[in-house]
């Protein structure tokens, strides 16, 4: 077990993907311990709530993957927020380390001398398809799983298309939503089949979540029809379709987070 | 929030990457509603001892990814003790359906009629390399991570190479210790740098990690001179270097997981 998090110090945590019953026993600890959250405009207030009443959050307004200026600006706020003393959650949706800029805060901090910890999370790239019921890999069908942005050229994290492409492997892509259109023609173009199971998944693991199936062909033009908005998660491989068979994959209407009871078998057709 | 595990269910659980406190809430909530617990062999002791005390705990004896008979005997007994109305966790390293056979559990399950839950955890995929302050993306250094198994071809899990090798993207492998060998040479047979950084991380996040930097070329001989054992991951890519500048990657010898305050900014240079 870990200490506590202490005055002039900052944990990089992640929020995970969205449930507050999906932060780790860690962050809720450091959540509970802090004097000033940081935290990204789609962390849901659910997790914030966690919060000791008082707690100081700040919204810095940044959806996940924005960079540039922004980023130089939170780097600044999160070393001024240590230096006047204070226990600084900075607080990311999944994990700081994937597609997070973690590092780049990281690096900010160990330069000023500020102590710091990263606290990792349930990724969104994998509980996301997860909460659709959809596994990342399963024997036989799927061998690799890679995760890439939807953004990725602007934000100076364009993946190796073909590459991605060729893989035998299920594809996730983190903050695509706006993206759609251009992710599924390129992997098309690639050589990946317009038939391929394909799904997106918005505000994974909370109340709102909604899902919603198709393949590379439609996929996109079904996202757009049913106003599918960030977050939401593109996954694509064969392992897709299992979430038919696991019964969780249940159309495009809103709704809720199955519990436990619910969550017995049940045949769903894809939409 | 969900509700209570039942009489008669299953959760699936991802028991995260080693550390206790690395469990997300829930899975602490279902481990503590267990009235049994059939667990992988390489799920820490400090992770089993977050259940009540009485728990009836069941090792079934199976590194991560093992398959074939002993899989189809594990999902019996899920299904059986499930029908004598016990409250069932099956706790799974990292997350359940990262390599984890969760899905296919689950697959049997549904079969059976058995009402069952997955409960994500935080993938030892992603927090072994981040345990060594290694971010497995970063912009200009890494735009997709790719996750695969290090026997894959024993499992009918092989992944494409090529394809994998070809990704600008950070490569990390779960269940690779034994093949270390195999894998470093088949990813520069096509056409990664034997200079590549290249780490791997054992018994990541608990007090007994230990890491250890390399390149592509040496990696594997120099886990083999240290020892290396399951469970550690192996991570290769750019960002590994990273390790260096965020002062983790520590070297070959045992050592504790850092506490909050220990994490301040040290240079260190790669083994």
């Amino acid at each position: 077990m870990s200490g506590r998090l202490e005055p002039g110090q900052v944990a990089l945590v992640g929020a995970g993907p969205g449930d507050p019953e999906l932060l780790t026993v860690r962050a809720l600890k450091r959540l509970r311990q802090a004097d000033v959250v940081v935290h990204d405009r789609l962390v849901p207030a659910a997790v914030l709530d966690e919060c000791r009443p008082g707690t100081h959050r700040i919204d810095v307004g940044k959806a996940p993957g924005a960079h540039g200026r922004g980023q130089q600006a939170i780097n600044e706020l999160l070393i001024q927020l240590a230096r006047e003393g204070l226990r600084v959650v900075r607080l990311k949706g999944g994990d700081p380390f994937v597609f997070g800029r973690g590092a780049e805060e990281a690096l900010a901090l160990a330069e000023a001398g500020i102590r710091y910890e990263v606290v990792p999370g349930v990724s969104s790239a994998l509980a996301g398809p997860a909460a659709a019921a959809i596994p990342v890999t399963h024997r036989g069908l799927a061998s690799s799983v890679t995760i890439a942005t939807g953004h990725g050229a602007e934000a100076g994290e364009e993946p190796d298309w073909a590459a991605m492409a060729a893989t035998r492997g299920t594809l996730v892509f983190l903050m695509g939503v706006a993206e759609l259109d251009h992710i599924t023609r390129l992997l098309r173009s690639y050589g990946r089949s317009a038939a391929e199971p394909a799904a997106v998944v918005e505000w994974a693991t909370t109340p709102g979540q909604r899902c919603l199936a198709g393949t590379l062909a439609d996929i996109a033009a079904r996202a757009a029809q049913a106003h599918i908005a960030a977050p939401a998660v593109l996954v694509v491989g064969p392992t897709v379709a299992l979430g038919q068979v696991l019964g969780e994959v249940l159309g495009e209407g809103p709704r809720s987070q199955p519990a436990v009871a619910e969550r017995s078998h049940r045949a769903v057709a894809l939409v």
